[in-house]
């Protein structure tokens, strides 16, 4: 039986983020895990040799792959997700744009790039007409952004509110989970039985900064930045996956706590109605018990891709409290790049069908 | 050898905060644990039959003590701490307080009463002018409490600034620590590896106006609140000891982050001069590195009764962020109040002096 | 469309073991889960109220059951699953396999009676002719139990081991999940960041005991103890769900390091052919890494129900060392139970066939 | 005032261990830290600016030294601490011993070298006795090691008993610490939450031989290996500091379980009457509760020097249960290695008396 898939490629398939991109290809209805690449050091190697396997079991199909180098020359995929270092990606996944590659990067280089787009298809998938500025630059094919994990999580739950009743002030503070930090890592004595309250790499800055962008709107070749203000606070605490956000916001109409509730509870987002697989059925769900969301106990929703939100109350200075959750490393990171690539697909981007679709 | 120290009782001595009170006083200068009160349940037992004890090892000292009830026809101490249930307390605190008894309680039944005060002796030990306001109620004796843990912690990092510069406007988020919720408290199958972005009893409330009576003034037999607003959010986690609170603060008068550095630098306090035996060296202490404070590193400084405050910065909304930590069952509990009853003594309200003192 | 599946009830259904049994039962290709009984105070609640669900979220068809009381004459479910308490269990489970049920028992009163089965079915199903025996009671219907969750991961470790080279002497000692001690059970300040080395209610002895009667062999209307002998060390570590053992072992014939890797991972088990839907694909798996089994990393492995095995090496004093470590509440309790129901009516002992097989 | 305590050093000043030695040398009443001394790299700094401090505040006294080599044409002190790499110690200690130096050593490279003693003072400080086969090499000074960590907690708990009972076979499986490893470590996303059953670098076949070293006999220029055998299972749990060992161990002489109390409770080691300073008031502490020692608990006892035994209990197989509990990287590690020095000095093999002692 020949497999229709769509072959693609990781980059930086041996890391952290990279093995999540490999657990979640593994198996997907449209795409088939065809080509991983990542350093040198491990170029040449089969990829389970190549790979300090870190969480549950590494995939059979993936195992024997030949791991090449990061180079468009050596990957011929035309769906590249890139878990590159911020360094390396700089040079590399222009290298592929110009070679009519797709790279759906997780990675923060280009983020804040006036012409590439930073998506959650639910949230701004108009975004992706970005793509078609970047033809401008020579590119045949494009770059594709997801956020920060924490602010994915804090976009989520905030834009069926800043839709309807437009959001004016926010202070976040962030509860990050370890797997945030990648492998190794933090070391465990330093945060067994502890907190931190600082994240390196400007991770305040990037979460106060990708909000605003996320929720921008489309000017032409750019987005223009969404007219609010962030104020972050980021913090380390021992949770294994799930970054908890606790948020005040203001709005330019204040709505009142059952409105609120009633926005976000009937929000379905912008894909909707695209049915991609990698979609959960409810992207945001609203906890009903007063001590939820909780990491451990909701990260796991629509497998890794529904960020739960509760405890909407009224706030004491701005209008309105809440919390949110969401996977790091799934929504916050790799699914949220796969979900990019099927919305592309989805909307004709590429020219391909997908297996079982008209 | 005589021991001329003062004689002192704990009621509700069995519980954990109870616990905290028995280990501080184990050893102290000038007070000597004489008597352990408890529910009727404990009454007639030795105090190591009656106690499951927690941390470490129980003091011998209080080992054979005989467990009362909380009773002022049987506890005969001046000096009573308080670890009691809510409503224990609503009827036994004044009825000490109507013997002659001085009750410095760390039970919240009184914290927000007219003429209570609610002090951190470094911050507003002249709030214990309203003990002359209790006379009215034929107290011979008196009620001073000490508040929420998180609130101290926060309230003792903003005193030096809102001194200065006028606080207007507070967010704040808590990463509370387990001790907090006593024992047994916290199910660990709630808590492993995991947040919850909720504490019940209205933690956020008691936080919200609990800072602001700490830092009122005294107006008459009452205090008025300091006119400045808060917004928390409280948040439980896996660390054993130590309240972290993050904040974004607006001042009257903005101050720069140098500025606001040199005053916390600077502050000592109210009680620097008194030489309180449980008053730390620096009740406020500034940490250089970018990720301190951290309860599990920081959480003994000062043997518990120094808070530890870092990362001072700009707020993009309001105009500084910044974080502390104290340690929340011993400056945030017991400590505060065995530095309470020292305060009363030292300024004479007791009519006795201690050992070594003029 | 009619449910063809058999209904089924659970006895304790409210508890930490009776909610895996309603989260093992929802969707069980056989079984309906149709009734669920509890303790008085509970009865004539919707089980949605009656119950703090503690892990991820309530099945539907679960929420709005009616909970009944624990008594034969309001539970009309052939196959009944019992997650009551020890000393409920006395009484109550004798009643219902005198009114002509199946008791399936997660509960100890029970394990080491003569004339009842302690079972693990790829181990020993045929210790289930013992329910012929009970007829003598004058029950129509029987009791069958599982065994202590550490003595089960131990047991299937061992137990093609045993078949084959004789087991004599066995130390163990355990690091047990917080989930194995219910809910609440341990305080999260007793166990965060540390190891208990105890276990309460006589846990050794229950290892020791149960493991020697599920490797016996049937004696007319009862269980010859194996003829080896155990000695336990149990520990309690902050895990959530997943019991480590290691294990040092002595056998009437000494096998090779190979020789006991080739039999573990040769291993099918008493019930291979029955095609049971709870039954893992490999009961058994060997893992490769040397630094696994680990709790976190393997304990899903085959839905909870298979046991991963590792390190297996020579032993200084007796034959050989290893590690295994399985699902407590799943493989070690509820699904266990399961897979027992469902080994009854394989092998027609229900006189009833589950839809699709012939 | 003139500082009359002697100038000690520091190898591998910057590391895990290297920062144990300076925390426990700092006020030392008869070592002053005088040089710290490290790779390459950091050789010339400021020790303050060569260090990631790991656990709580450096001390003062310690921040300005300068960094030099490891090399004793660098380093004056007589007494020389080593936390220094296993490669690099099979050249550096032996070039200090010929310099005339005493190297006290927390490095296994020489633990099991013939002529190298392995001692806890209070267990085989006899063992010093081999410095003298040592001057054979040319050494003027020579090398002093300590074992390692769960060796350490286990040997102590054992050597009363073995020294009235005669071991001849010990099973035991430990439960180690994080900061065994050092720093970083153990990443968090391997340890939180989990188990590890295997430590590398063969720490199970260590824990095996040095206890049998240990608690030898000296014969002339070597120490005959006790003559017991070892079966060691090794673990790593989610604990900051503490090694929990359980251990069932079989003697030549059966001692019931009283006899074996008695003992453990009588037994004050071999060094009781020198009254070192960092020697504990009791090396062994019988815990009275069933539940202990625990390691988050216990731990710290007598400064983290004394290790808690608890639960001595009869074993099914050979004739004793029990376990032990001690700081690793106290009592485990720099702590021995200080009280190490402490007894060649109170020996006069240093030809040096200490301040204050005749």
């Amino acid at each position: 039986m020949t497999d229709s898939r769509l072959p693609v490629a990781v980059l930086g398939a041996t890391g952290a983020v990279g093995q999540t991109f490999v657990r979640l290809l593994a198996g997907h209805p449209w795409f088939r895990l065809a080509e991983v690449a990542a350093s040198d050091r491990s170029a040449g190697k089969r990829y389970a040799d190549a790979t300090k396997w870190i969480e549950g079991v590494m995939p059979d199909e993936v195992r024997d792959l030949i791991v090449t180098t990061c180079d468009p020359t050596q990957v011929s995929a035309t769906i590249v997700f890139s878990a590159m270092d911020a360094d390396a990606a700089a040079t590399v996944e222009p290298a592929f744009a110009m070679a009519g590659r797709f790279v759906l990067s997780n990675t923060k280089t280009f983020r804040m790039t006036d012409d590439v787009p930073l998506v959650i298809p639910e949230v701004n998938a108009s975004h992706l007409a970005l793509l078609d500025a970047q033809k401008a630059k020579g590119w045949s094919g494009g770059v594709v952004t997801n956020a920060n994990c924490a602010a994915i999580a804090a976009t989520m739950a905030l834009a069926p509110l800043h839709e309807r009743f437009g959001l004016t002030e926010l202070f976040i503070a962030t509860m990050q989970a370890l797997s945030g930090a990648g492998y190794p890592g933090v070391p465990s004595l330093d945060i067994l039985g502890n907190v931190i309250p600082y994240i390196g790499g400007d991770e305040e800055g990037k979460i106060e900064r990708e909000m605003q962008k996320m929720l921008g709107t489309v000017e032409g070749a750019r987005i223009a930045q969404a007219p609010f203000v962030v104020s972050a606070h980021a913090n380390r605490v021992p949770v294994e996956h799930g970054h908890t956000v606790v948020m005040s916001a203001k709005f330019r109409q204040k709505p009142s706590v059952s409105e609120a509730i009633a926005v976000i509870r009937a929000w379905k987002g912008e894909i909707a109605d695209l049915n991609l697989p990698s979609a959960p059925r409810e992207p945001l769900v609203l906890a009903e018990q007063p001590d939820r969301p909780q990491p451990r106990r909701d990260v796991n929703a629509g497998n890794g891709m529904t960020v739960t939100v509760g405890r909407v109350r009224e706030d004491a200075i701005f209008h309105l409290k809440l919390v949110a959750m969401g996977h790091n490393t799934i929504r916050g990171a790799a699914g949220s790049a796969v979900l990019n690539a099927e919305a592309l697909v989805a909307t004709g981007r590429l020219g391909w069908t997908p297996p079982g679709r008209a």
